[in-house]
Formats: structure tokens, sequence, C-alpha cells
């Protein structure tokens, strides 16, 4: 192979193309509205991006694999509709969700026609697929109500261990990284232990990743990352570095912690609560944390049996994602 | 074939153990008990005892099939726990409602939890028959859920057609019966024309139980109807009856019903309504139409190329459904 048939760019704009005409023929007229809304407020169409670049990278046609990468995109989609009501989020990305915009109870029924509609999409895979494809799909969407839901029980508890908090992100997160790489490889044919490594690769990249997140709202340049500093401080947030701080620190540290949880001054709150995390190496730690992840990621990658040149768009994507450059 | 291999009552006790002890295996544990709350509110599992029986008329292993019958009965209890969301409602078959119970975002999630589990046990079918089973399912889901939005937007209207009403009543109610009976007579290696034929069967007799359900509410006898009679009538609801009043009468008669809307004297108002109904015809007409309906569900059922031993089952079904004895 001296070249890939298709240009990372090429592929988005084909997806593109396939949910604006073609994904939702068939739809409920009434519900499309509300769906329509939530797919125009774009993200970079990462997950659909992850399974069409591992189609292709094992030699996959992509056009066989466009059904499923509207089916990873939609399922993101339904799970954002139903996570601002339960969140309570009238705003994503600038733009009004869609129950502000239609009513809580369309957009719970435009939730649930969403999700049906995965299934009609991973039906456009070839026949031979589908028992494949869909214990991997079925797994990864419980999985991601599953995290949906201990994400929202977190709140309500005073602490959660670190292990927990891995497996909250692992599963709210990661996993729909992972499984898009997955069902992209099943289609493009690779072999059983290459569908390990990929799936790997996605999943260490999204922990990573969430990490990252976590680790820029208290560490980050407030300019480069586009939040204020400290908000999950602010909001007493389970992060990896409070789980952290908590599971490191001595009695004293910790009443210290549960102190500034009630502290009103916001700026004295996040300084001090800054303060902490460097003097217990919390810091230090959720850095080497992240870039051992992204490494682990790599790892995986590069054990993958393709070729370099179908290697190079699966890095592009893996640091697009860790370098938050969407 | 001298006798069937199991009884009605057998294929019941079978279906209720399957459900108890094997179908929610892998289930999420944190939403499994807003999911059992709701399926502990049984009905007669009308749903899942359609698919086996179809299933064993045709000659199917009802083993092979009890995994799909969890998939119409779980898909029936998500809609349930959704709709009482949506209609506000605090009590289902005397016991308090998933969200009453859990609050409205458990019971969002573990709905969502149920709908992709469906898809889990459609999938203990053989892995042959899936090609075949999926988009049926799928065409339903959709249809329930498309139904629901139209019932939904229906109580904002001044006014719909007796057609728009057929439509509704169809989608919410009588293609989840029919689609039971079409995916049990797949599993049972039927042919296309039964297929046609047996969907065509419940379609009918869904919409004869729908129209018949309007029907007693106003002209039913309150012991054996089990609610009071009017209920209907008080809450303006737009029933066959009513739909069909309302395409039938003249301007004056029109005009006293939109009155009526408004008449706050509970007696007045369902008497004066009723004697509308008398005075317009409607009575008799509603009664027609789901006699009418009932035939032709019966020829559908006559009309299936089985032995008749396997077809008195399907017939006490639907009778059972028909004269609501359940």
């Amino acid at each position: 192979m001296k070249q890939l048939k298709y240009t990372s760019e090429q592929l988005r704009q084909q997806f593109e193309d396939y949910l604006e005409n073609k994904a939702f023929e068939g739809f409920p007229e009434v519900l499309l509205q509300p769906t329509k809304h939530i797919l125009q407020i774009k993200g970079k169409r990462i997950r659909p991006m992850l399974l069409l670049t591992a189609c292709q990278a094992f030699g996959g046609d992509v056009q066989n694999a466009m059904g499923p990468a509207a089916t990873v995109e939609v399922f993101h989609n339904f799970s954002l509709v139903h996570d601002d009501i339960i969140d309570e989020a009238d705003i994503r990305r600038g733009q009004p969700t869609v129950h502000k915009v239609f009513g809580t109870y369309k957009a719970i029924l435009a939730g649930d026609a969403m999700l049906i509609h995965t299934y009609n999409l991973l039906q456009k895979a070839p026949a031979e697929k589908l028992p494949e494809l869909l214990p991997v799909y079925n797994k990864v969407a419980m999985q991601v109500i599953d995290g949906e839901q201990h994400d929202v029980d977190f709140e309500d508890l005073p602490e959660v261990t670190a292990e927990e908090y891995m497996k909250m992100i692992e599963y709210k997160t990661s996993v729909l990284l992972a499984a898009s790489l997955h069902l992209g490889s099943i289609i493009g044919n690779s072999s059983r232990e290459d569908q390990q490594l990929i799936y790997d690769f996605g999943l260490k990249l999204g922990l990573a990743f969430q990490i990252k997140d976590d680790y820029l709202d208290s560490f980050g340049d407030a300019a480069t990352f586009g939040k204020r500093i400290g908000g999950d401080i602010l909001m007493n947030k389970k992060t990896y570095l409070l789980v952290t701080a908590l599971s490191i620190a001595g009695d004293k540290d910790r009443q210290a912690i549960f102190d500034l949880f009630e502290e009103k001054d916001e700026e004295k709150k996040i300084a001090s609560m800054l303060a902490l995390f460097e003097k217990l190496g919390v810091r230090q730690k959720t850095y080497a944390r992240m870039e051992e992840l992204y490494k682990e990621a790599m790892r995986s990658l590069n054990a993958l049996s393709i070729v370099e040149i179908a290697r190079q768009p699966l890095l592009d994507l893996a640091n697009s994602i860790y370098h938050r450059s969407f």
C-alpha cells in the first residue's frame, strides 16, 4: 500500500454527507427536528472518525462502515440529550440544549428514537458482520449508561475511591472511543489480536484524555484551556486530583480538604486547594499517570499489524484528542 | 401433531422463570432495582405469550424464543417507564411508578438501559435468525416511540382526524402485538405468507382492542369495566368516539361538543356527551367498527397454514385480549 484511499479530511467530508443526506431515512418526522438540533452542534465527529480510520487502516472498505460510524455518533448524541436533561444543562457548546428548545418530554422521546435508530444504522454494515458487531456495540452502550448513573450517584457520595473514579470515567468516556475503533477494525477484517490492541489503544487514550481534562481545570493555562481555572474545585467536583488527594492525605489534610468544601471565598478556596494538591504531590502524580496512560496507548497503537502509512492517521487522531486540538 | 409440546400455562411459567432468573444477567447493578420494580407490576405478559405461542404454532422450539419474548416484554416496560414520566403518572396498576419511587433521572437511565438490553435479549435467538429479527424489531420499536410522540402532540391539538387517530393507536399499541407474533413466527420457521397473516391478525386485534377500550369507557358496565364510566369524556380525551363524532357532526352539534369541553358539571357533561354520541350514531358506528376489526383479525388467524390444535391457543389469547379477561 503506497497510500491510503482516503485522507482524513475526505473521510470526514464523506461522513458529514452521509449524516446529512442518508443517515436519517425513515426516522420519525415528528422527532427529526430535535435530533438534527443536537447533531448540528458539531464536535469534530471524533468517534465516527476513529471508526472509519480503523476500518481503512486494516484495508476495509469505508463505505461498509458509514452506517456504523453514524451509529456511534448518533449514540453519543443520544447520550448527550438524556444527560443534559439529567444534569439540568441549558447550554452545550454555546447553543441551547434539546430539552431547553423542545421541552423535556420531546427530548426524552427523541433520545429514545435516536437510540433505536443506532441499531438501524449498525445494520447497514455487511450482514455477515452483524453477529460480531452487535455484542460489541450493545456492551459499550450499556457501559455508557452505567457510567452515567455512577456519575450521578457520585455527586451524592461524600467520597469515592480512586478505583471507583477510574471505572466511572472508563465507562462514561473511554469505552465508546475504544469500541468505535473496535467496530471499525471488525468491518476492516482485522485479526482478533489487533482488535484487542486497538480497543486498548482507545481505552487508554480516553482515560489519559479524561485525567488531562481534570488536570487542566486546575493547572492549565486559562487562555489555552478556554475555561476558568479552578471551576471543578469551586464545585467540589470529584476529579482525579481530588480522589487522589483524599487517598494519600493524612487525617489533618483530609480535614483541611473537607473544610475547603465549605469555603465561601472563591479565590481563597481555589488557591488553598491548589496548594494542598501541590503539597501532597497530587499535581505530579496526576501528570505522571496521564502521561503513562498515553504511552500505554501508543504502545498498543505501535503493536498493531498495519503498515506505517495506516498508523499515521490513528496517531494524528490520538494527538488531536490528547492535545485537545478540537 | 397430536398435541402441542407446552400448554399456555407452561409457557407462561417458563417465561416467568426466564425473566426472573436469566433475563437480566449482565444488567447494570445500579439500575436493576427500578427495572425489577416495573417488571414485577405484572400484567399477563401478553406480548411474550403471543411471541412464544406463535413460535410453537409453527413447530418452533420455544427455548430459542425465550430471549426475544423477554425483548418484547422489556421493551413494553421500558416504554411504560418513559411514558409515565411524560404523562406525569404517579400510579400504575395500583403501584407507584418508577420515577415516583426512584426519581426521574434514574427512571430515564433505567429506561435507556432496558432499551439497550432488549437487543442483548434478541441476540439469544439462533444467530442465523438475527438478520431477519432485527429489522422487524427495530421497526416496531421506532413506531411505538413515534406513536407516543403523536399521542403527546394530540393533546395540544384542537382536533384530530379519524385517520390520524387510527394511525396513533396503531403505532402506540397494535404494532407491538403484531410484531410479537411476527417475531415468534420467524423463530418458528414460518413462511413469508404466514408471517404477513399473523402480523395482520395481531394488528387488527390490537386496533379492535383499543377501540373497545374507548367504547367501554363511555358505554361499558362500570362494575365489569373497573373504572368510572365517562372518565375520557371528563378529560376531553381524543377517543375513537370523539373523533368519529366530530367527523360526522354538523356545525350545530360540533359547537355543542366544543361547548361541552368547557362544562363544569361532571354529571351533566357525561350525560350530554353520551346523548350526543347516541344521537349521531357514534355508539353503533364504534361498536360495528371494533367488531369488524375483530372479524378481520379472525380471518387472518384462520388463514394461517397451521394445524387446528395450534390455532386454538392463539384464539384463546385473542379472546383474552379482546374480552379483557386479564
